[in-house]
């Protein structure tokens, strides 16, 4: 009843109020399973200054690079690497024809289910794991068997695809960084050619923008066509101080945006925060009932080193289990 | 005096249609330094089959993923490659610090301006000289000296800067190229850190997006100050079946453009034109008098079995003398 007797110009002055107002709470809004916390502020805080043109914190938008490790950053690594239960189905797969697996280490303790075996296989037995399983087929080959494979797949704890393993608020953060001028890549010890089949799909980030670790390649032609055959032999190991490497060789510049969770970001957090306006972020697994709590001494993504050093590096150290209101799209 | 008599609507209609007309003319003038040859019609066509949907020759956005080659397809490469040339200027300006050189090869050559004996010091000499000029400071010393080079660099034959010796064609179609939704990657032999200085200036391209050879990097903190340090070993050739290699490693999707000019972009043109709709282009040097003519007996750029077997793949061999009305912006 008041509304109506105001003139049509100033409801329409209402509304439009209304609607501006509305805009900052929308922007705030880009990180909506994101808790208001301190960690939230200094996120939006350091994008808000890159941004803003003539200011002291501004980064002109070709040099706005954000890098993201995978494992324990974007995805779950508990209760081991989504790229190891990759390998350990392909040996069950696999095993018809290999009669051998059944009496040699570590494929015995694979096909026994004995996980604590594998872990005690160590280095070695885990590369020998990555090479009966990612080598020996075309790239063209096993980028099919990696996409079937995350078709169906499941995480042993949560009965979830392993596709829906992914964190949300992280996902929100990507979003947040492009549309604010931001080129995220992806830069993991995960292999480069077992992520990029999904990377477009769980987090926008193409092909060309994920860097990991690489086997090896050599092109031959098969009946005139041209093929890349995947051959048992570690090229690059993109973790701890190959990160930095790794960037270098794939970007060629300097990230002003780390993320990762574990010390094998450690290196990559001190190349891309060593100036400013570098900001550092590491997700500590806090959260042992929505996901879970580990960081000193988990043999997935131990987190010890670069937890000493946040404070006094100013890394933001986000907190899962109090930052984050959702850690999956599902809870 | 007769327009006039013409009511208001049916003049607004007429300039419609010139506009509308002249729209695809704008269009054609994407390439002004192509002449009207087949060569063009090619090219353009197969752009606008890629972009028209619903088109059996569409392709989605993500995919219109397009490779250039550079020395010899982006810049020239006579009388020798760029880099070789600042190769050699490097060690001219370090020969101070080395006397040895003196009496040394390849360094006494190329401080005697012997040409010729470099040549036939042959690869291991030429990746002496490489290592010598090219390792032993921090990545971002080496950015610093090769932006430096750029800047006052001369071609030995024109007196133009090195780059001024783009060819305006060429840019011409990386910029066509982007308009119509692809993505431009450089995939070339030369060293990955000595172009990427200069490719998003001369090219539009990013670092990111420049694929090339690369020498070994080392991570260490001086001071606890975090540097990437160039050491004296080959990591990685992308060169020859290199380069389907590199886009494999690099770019994680197959190309749907290739160009090249010589023989060491053999093998990556049958990868991006093993299916359809790839499409191939070599450039082919006939202008002795605007650039340089040579192809089968040339010490750079050698072009022979690409060019035996372009008719039979269906790649577009481009007559430079011939299909261009224009090879450097100066010109």
């Amino acid at each position: 009843m008041y509304i109506s007797r105001m003139p049509f110009s100033k409801i329409f002055a209402s509304v439009s109020v209304v609607l501006l107002l509305a805009i900052p709470a929308v922007a705030a809004d880009a990180l909506p399973s994101w808790n208001a916390t301190s960690a939230k502020t200094r996120i939006m805080d350091f994008v808000s200054a890159t941004v803003t043109e003539g200011g002291s914190g501004y980064v002109a938008p070709d040099d706005r690079i954000a890098v993201f490790d995978n494992d324990g950053t974007l995805w779950t690594e508990q209760p081991y690497y989504i790229q190891l239960g990759f390998a350990l189905d392909r040996v069950r797969a696999l095993a018809p024809q290999h009669p051998e697996w059944k009496t040699k280490e570590p494929f015995k303790s694979v096909l026994g289910g004995d996980l604590k075996a594998i872990a005690a296989s160590g280095e070695k037995g885990v590369i020998e794991l990555v090479m009966a399983t990612h080598a020996g087929m075309t790239t063209d080959e096993f980028n099919k068997i990696a996409t079937d494979w995350f078709a169906t797949a499941k995480h042993p704890k949560t009965g979830r695809l392993y596709t829906e393993m992914t964190y949300l608020p992280m996902r929100e953060l990507l979003d947040y960084l492009r549309a604010n001028g931001f080129k995220t890549f992806i830069v993991s010890g995960g292999g480069v050619e077992f992520m990029r089949p999904v990377t477009q799909k769980l987090y926008g980030i193409p092909p060309e923008q994920v860097v990991g670790s690489t086997i090896v390649t050599e092109y031959a032609l098969v009946d005139d066509v041209p093929v890349l055959r995947r051959l048992p032999k570690i090229d690059f190991i993109d973790d701890g101080p190959g990160k930095p490497v790794g960037i270098n060789m794939f970007i060629g510049r300097r990230p002003i945006f780390v993320a990762g969770n574990s010390d094998g970001d450690y290196e990559m957090l001190q190349w891309g925060t060593a100036k400013p306006p570098g900001f550092g972020l590491i997700v500590h697994h806090t959260d042992a009932v929505r996901e879970y709590a580990y960081d000193r001494k988990s043999a997935f993504g131990k987190l010890d080193k670069a937890l000493d050093e946040a404070e006094a590096r100013n890394w933001l150290v986000v907190d899962m289990k109090n930052d984050w209101g959702k850690i999956f799209a599902w809870n």
